[in-house]
């Protein structure tokens, strides 16, 4: 069965929930191959207290380990907020075939440092802004608990 | 005891030659907390299957968890080659003192995608080109074996 981005996107924004149940940034991702999860991932920065454990990181790591390969060139990665520089080269590295975001992230989105330059493979499409408002709220509501 | 950076970058050659070894791209990193090498890493993206796994990622996860801590302020990161944009952005978010890198990398390097502006944190200072002659021929040589 064929789902649409917007099915997706609400299982990377399940992710982001748990992120914030456990008290991380409310960040989500997953790898979809031929309509199948195959990694799921959410931001696990203070669990591992280690700076590289974003849900991009986390997924990109265990879908090329699901696959035994270090190349994902069929698969399609969502995240619920704009990657950040350190994802976006992961990304570029993995050779995903589509990046789909929620919200985009003008603090630490990779497009603050790459400008109209693009750090992804250049088979890479983007799409962004799905679910965007669902995206952005979890983060609000995340740092406005923190004040 | 106080060392040189030429001693601690000899360390991290060590480290790319191991990865040399394995038939892994050859860079290596290591980590300095108050004159002490907390972590030694080298690239296993093969052996991993795993295009995150690079020498600065791992030095960097390596580190944060001997230490307990997400940040590293106090730490000098000594890595053979420019940092590629991942790598640049994981090294924005660990905080780390100070890079010391060996040879630029204009190829897969950071500062192709973020010219004049840094994408590290503002605190964290760059120092490059030591022993960078070393560094890059273990490179070519790596790449002239493939050929």
């Amino acid at each position: 069965m064929q789902w649409d981005d917007e099915y997706y996107m609400q299982q990377a924004l399940n992710q982001a929930q748990m992120a914030f149940q456990n008290n991380e940034v409310p960040i989500g991702a997953i790898i979809v191959l031929e309509n199948k999860i195959i990694a799921k991932a959410h931001n696990q920065v203070e669990q591992f207290h280690d700076p590289t454990a974003h849900a991009e990181i986390i997924a990109i790591t265990s879908a090329c380990n699901y696959l035994g390969a270090k190349y994902l060139p069929e698969a399609k990665l969502y995240v619920t907020i704009e990657p950040c520089l350190m994802c976006a080269g992961a990304i570029y590295w993995s050779k995903v075939q589509e990046v789909i975001y929620g919200g985009s992230d003008i603090k630490n989105g990779y497009s603050k440092h790459t400008g109209n330059t693009s750090p992804f493979h250049p088979k890479t499409r983007i799409k962004k802004g799905i679910m965007d408002e669902a995206c952005i709220k979890l983060m609000q509501d995340f740092f406005r608990s923190k004040r």
